[in-house]
């Protein structure tokens, strides 16, 4: 099977212009086939304020009601998705900017109100990897935005990780694929208060015992569980890393 | 050669969700491959004015300044074109959303400031024809929002009515190509004020009279220039017309 990398980023590097150039340098030296998926929210955030409308969080998660729905699909589809597609472009990437919508690749339910109504956040359903797959082995490299679509006529608020998970799983049909999710620190620390202590390697039993043990705690422990939750449905590795690092593959790899 | 229809339509009829409907099973109908381009011009006044960005004209066009092209950036890339995309997806047709950026398949340059500068706004120069085609071939609906790219990292605002042009100029050397462009009337009329006087066909000849009869003036007139310019460059016909009519292919037709 031939390699597949993709990397998920946050909005805070892909919103700046400086981080936002030095992230594409560094995606376009990954060699091989490549995918990159970004967030957007501080964006969505600051131009939904200038419009007026309240940005609502629950859980870290946006709840998206009719006008926030329109915001993020220009922020995230529109101004984000097109700044990093044309960026790319320039250093010879070959990019194409997706939302889910874009050749039905990836379909989503709106979510069911629970304890919380979280408006038009899409759950995903399905993912048309054979689609995907097409573009790639022909040198195109998409560029996911964190929408979906119901395939009803709209669109749905899907967050980042969600997005590059199911893509990675779907893409394990045909790819070796390599999931890479960049947060601030270069990995998953064995001491928080040490940004060097990088733990190298994760597999699901020294994972239970860092646990057990409680130097893995707090918010790492959603993010590690959807980890081995991907490593278990195909994707090869899932790499814990700082976005200057992604050219280097260096940070906490996570396997079987 | 295989036929492909290339519809333009302007912002107004894709920003009004009723009509924007209507637009979207009519055009499912049209027969054979085909390509979407639309506008968003209101939707774009309309976010730039609550963002208390003022919108400048100048003979119809939009002066871009870094402001406004972020704004048409989200709401011709983002906003306009998903909701078209999902709208499509939603009855069968397999739709993909592109900017100039995408694919690289549309490239522009700054248009050097003459009398007007009208700031980030992208003159065609290089359209790649191949990859639209590879992609309708496999039944790929294209959907162009009207954004170029300089292939130096920048958006550019691009005119509906340039991209759809351009588009189909170079989509002839593989389609026999129909270029249709909507507008509020049923076609050019040879009494303007009888909507129903419509001519069915112009020819070089026919329309060389016509305009020194003092039948054909006024705004009508570049846009038949634009017309009979993309006939030249190796379009079939042009076929001017109301959007209600786009699936029957009535109107003015412009043929050599």
């Amino acid at each position: 099977m031939e390699k597949l990398t993709l990397v998920k980023v946050g909005g805070k590097i892909v919103e700046e212009h400086q981080s936002l150039k030095q992230l594409l340098d560094d995606f376009s030296k990954i060699e091989g086939y490549k995918v990159l998926v970004h967030g957007g929210g501080r964006s969505a955030t600051a131009i939904a304020a200038k419009l007026g409308i309240e940005s609502q969080m629950v859980n870290g998660r946006r709840i998206t009601d009719e006008e926030t729905l329109k915001v993020v699909t220009m922020v995230y589809g529109g101004l984000v998705n097109k700044q990093i597609v044309a960026g790319l472009q320039s250093i010879g990437v070959n990019a194409l900017g997706l939302t889910g919508a874009d050749l039905n690749y990836m379909r989503s339910e709106k979510r069911p109100v629970a304890e919380v109504d979280y408006g038009f956040v899409g759950d995903v359903k399905e993912v048309n990897a054979g689609i995907l797959a097409d573009l790639i082995l022909k040198g195109v490299v998409p560029v996911l935005a964190p929408l979906t679509h119901d395939k009803q006529g709209n669109m749905l608020n899907t967050n980042a990780d969600t997005i590059a998970a199911e893509a990675a799983k779907a893409l394990s049909k045909v790819f070796d694929v390599t999931l890479m999710y960049c947060f601030e620190k270069k990995g998953v620390l064995m001491n928080e208060n040490d940004d060097e202590s990088v733990i190298s390697n994760l597999n699901p039993d020294v994972y239970k015992q860092y646990v057990e043990e409680g130097i893995i705690t707090g918010g790492m422990i959603p993010k590690l569980d959807n980890s081995f939750d991907a490593i278990n449905k195909g994707v090869k590795r899932v790499v814990i890393t700082r976005a200057d690092q992604i050219h280097t593959q260096n940070g906490t790899i996570i396997s079987l």
